[in-house]
């Protein structure tokens, strides 16, 4: 009798409308857009922006997106060159917010990385491939998506930034806007903090392995930190996708956000046509679009 | 040299305002507005609405919404006070969604409650004391608070209903309409899956203890559901406060959502003065205000 109750609001259950001549296109549902999708609607992850974070629970890949943040990125690409982050820790953990590692010592030398970088919390909008939302935002004149990272646009002010949704990478910093090397990242793990949208340098999105970040407890000390040292979460390396032997990648691609497919994706998670819903909201959040990635298909 | 980075956007820090004649207030920090408060800022929670999930972890507190769903509340009241959920289970947890409990086997009889109930999922706007947010929402016409619940209204069609905020508890159910009696229920543990609105019946929202629920190992299973049997996770009991003695209560209260003191917590919230802020956003979506809740100081 009893259900899989909300469980069936993410079914990939087809509504078929009623026959007709000429017979009406049947609504799809997001999963029926994704297996009628070919190959050419996905793109390969670079393995020269992807990240590896292994801990002893399995592989976090990261995206990281140079056409927003190029410093950062630079930056932590030297720091993983370097190692800096292998024998480190995930140190905080903040229930509905942030997920952050590096060195809780503050100590680990890292010379080769730069110590001070330009606040790269927007860019120019201009040469962004913007894909635009059709239903507004709450923080921002315009929202969409930018080769798979949910964005925001103001075009009045020229500028464009990535947004912190779930699962957004992100660099810490001390309360000096310079102040953030790429020596300590989060990753967000709950409810979008929009707030912090253009107050950090947004460097990069989990496409894999989120759930090892997400579901670790929550520290107890103030603001999610882990009270003590025993606590922290060990990180065996992080390493840039490029510098693992081909064939110890994870092989993953990401829709393609700029493509018929990618707008008949987004037609159908704003209105869900699967039965279970009696009233589709007909909107759609940029945090909750959701941009799919699989595993990659062998040529 | 290296800092609690993201932690300082959470710091309770003041902005000071260069001085003047006449004085101009401060600007405040939401922790500053909070500091200031009085007792009768403060409601406390009603043991005959507050429901008490006992995890080997610890207490999950949850506050009913009876305005919102009565019939909904009344058979979750109906089946506490049979011990219906006693021995029963955690069993899904979906990264970014939900965590959902009840008897997995759905073999369970529940004699005293009703079987079927009808579809409230939304209400009459008229006769709530609704807290009005300024700045619109992707979803719904209007957005605000009921008596510290988060919720949107849509004043030209008369209705109003909860928003499936971080922490809101709802009532899951299969494809027909009037499946959910209340025998298994979900919380959001995600970023905010709104298009569930209107679609589901919510009945309350997690005060204390929701790190219990979302820092749970996320099922392998098909929407997070758990696999096997050993991995879900017992519940001990489900108890409404007013059946548990009181010197056994979990004394909480909740920022009241239409004062003075109210309007400049969200003020802060939307406007955030800490000097970590370089661009504040100056917008609150409203699953980004998090009504505070503190234990409840003896009179």
């Amino acid at each position: 009798m009893k259900s899989h109750a909300v469980a069936a609001a993410l079914l990939p259950l087809v509504f078929c409308a009623a026959a007709a001549d000429p017979p009406p296109k049947p609504p799809q549902g997001s999963a029926d857009v994704l297996a009628a999708s070919t190959g050419s609607d996905w793109r390969p992850l670079e393995p020269a922006n992807t990240l590896y974070l292994e801990l002893a629970a399995g592989r976090v890949v990261i995206e990281l997106a140079p056409a927003f943040a190029p410093e950062h990125v630079g930056n932590i690409k030297a720091l993983v060159k370097d190692r800096y982050f292998d024998g480190l820790y995930v140190m905080r953990s903040q229930d509905n917010y942030v997920v952050q590692w590096g060195d809780p010592d503050g100590k680990r030398a890292n010379p080769r990385a730069k110590q001070s970088l330009p606040a790269e919390y927007f860019r120019a909008s201009e040469g962004l491939d913007f894909t635009a939302l059709p239903d507004g935002d709450v923080y921002a004149p315009e929202t969409g998506f930018v080769d798979g990272f949910p964005a925001a646009r103001d075009a009045k002010a020229g500028r464009a930034w990535l947004t912190h949704c779930y699962g957004m990478v992100g660099v810490g910093r001390d309360v000096p806007p310079d102040t953030g090397s790429g020596a300590e990242l989060y990753v967000v793990s709950g409810h979008a903090p929009r707030h912090l949208d253009r107050n950090l340098a947004v460097v990069g999105r989990v496409i894999k392995g989120m759930e090892l970040l997400s579901a670790l407890p929550r520290g107890t000390g103030a603001l999610g930190f882990y009270d003590k040292p025993d606590q922290y979460v060990p990180i065996k390396s992080i390493r840039l996708a490029a510098d693992v032997p081909a064939g110890e990648r994870t092989a993953l691609e990401v829709l393609k956000t700029g493509t018929p497919t990618w707008s008949a994706y987004v037609a159908a998670r704003r209105t869900r046509r699967e039965p279970f819903f009696v009233d589709p909201a007909g909107h759609i959040d940029i945090c909750n679009v959701a941009v799919p990635s699989r595993p990659r298909k062998a040529p």
